[in-house]
């Protein structure tokens, strides 16, 4: 699902802090004269980019702007936070999307918090515990904690997510999905 | 070619059929003169062989040679299918494997399906489907399917787990983890 989605809008405000395994993308300087050429964009940066993307594209219900974030084709394999185990294929996660958006009214809010992306030059992985908050069309308001993964290739140069995991924690003597916990 | 080196080659041939993103090792050639050395072990086939360390550990409620497949410290970052949210550092993930383990009597299996390894040089994730199955010791049989997730890291030349994601779905309307999905 779209738990996963939920990644990026808290990302611009959790930038400073986020666990990184490489150097900071240093800030872009203030300049007059355009630059000879553009610092190189470290592959952190265009993985966080990615994730901002999508956040915006999820609070807007945008379902082709989320799914720009995503390997064509059957590359993508999706564990979503609701059944089945999982979903093969764009076009079944496409459509998971479109039905987890169609219960909500306005906007999704994410929030991230230890969100740590590990990187090298074609294969990355990134996790962060996620905050997702919304009004569904009942009226009924949520609010919880999700665990989000995603695997990500550079594919033809450019990053995209091959592989989410989005899931809440089971009360295995209960039976119960665990949805009131906080980091 | 020694049998040994036959052996040896046999065996990387086996590993490597499982799931794989990138080519496979090409199958051990017949020639009448000695190789002059052994073929570098594919990272795919090292991660692989890791997996596997760790269900023999696991089936044999080994938690030493569970948790020598994963990174030391505050390195490992963990999102377990029972709660917290995450277990944060090798500590508290292994005290979160010894009272998985102490609920069981006798072997635990595991099984996996659609197992997917994608791995560059220092960074790789690996997905497969897992069915656990198992006898508590109060006589409960269990056996479900989970979905897992790892990150790993090539530290000091060694691949090592610095995350884990287990989950099984959730349904959002009966509030249920759901337990009885097949792939």
């Amino acid at each position: 699902m779209k738990p996963m989605q939920v990644l990026l809008l808290a990302l611009l405000g959790i930038l400073t802090c986020v666990a990184q395994t490489r150097t900071p993308v240093p800030a872009a300087p203030a300049q007059r004269t355009p630059a000879p050429s553009s610092p190189p964009v470290t592959d952190e940066a265009q993985i966080r980019e990615l994730y901002d993307n999508w956040a915006k594209a999820f609070r807007a219900h945008d379902v082709e702007g989320i799914m720009a974030v995503y390997a064509p084709g059957k590359t993508l394999v999706a564990y979503d936070v609701v059944p089945p185990l999982q979903y093969v294929g764009r076009e079944a996660y496409r459509k998971d999307y479109e039905e987890f958006l169609a219960q909500y009214q306005g906007p999704i809010e994410v929030e991230y918090r230890d969100l740590r992306i590990i990187a090298d030059d074609r294969v990355a992985f990134v996790h962060a515990l996620e905050r997702m908050s919304g009004t569904l069309k009942n009226g009924q308001k949520l609010d919880f904690w999700l665990r989000a993964t995603s695997g990500l290739q550079k594919i033809h140069s450019k990053w995209l997510i091959v592989h989410d995991h989005i899931s809440v924690p089971a009360n295995f003597e209960t039976g119960k999905a665990v949805l009131d916990l906080k980091p």
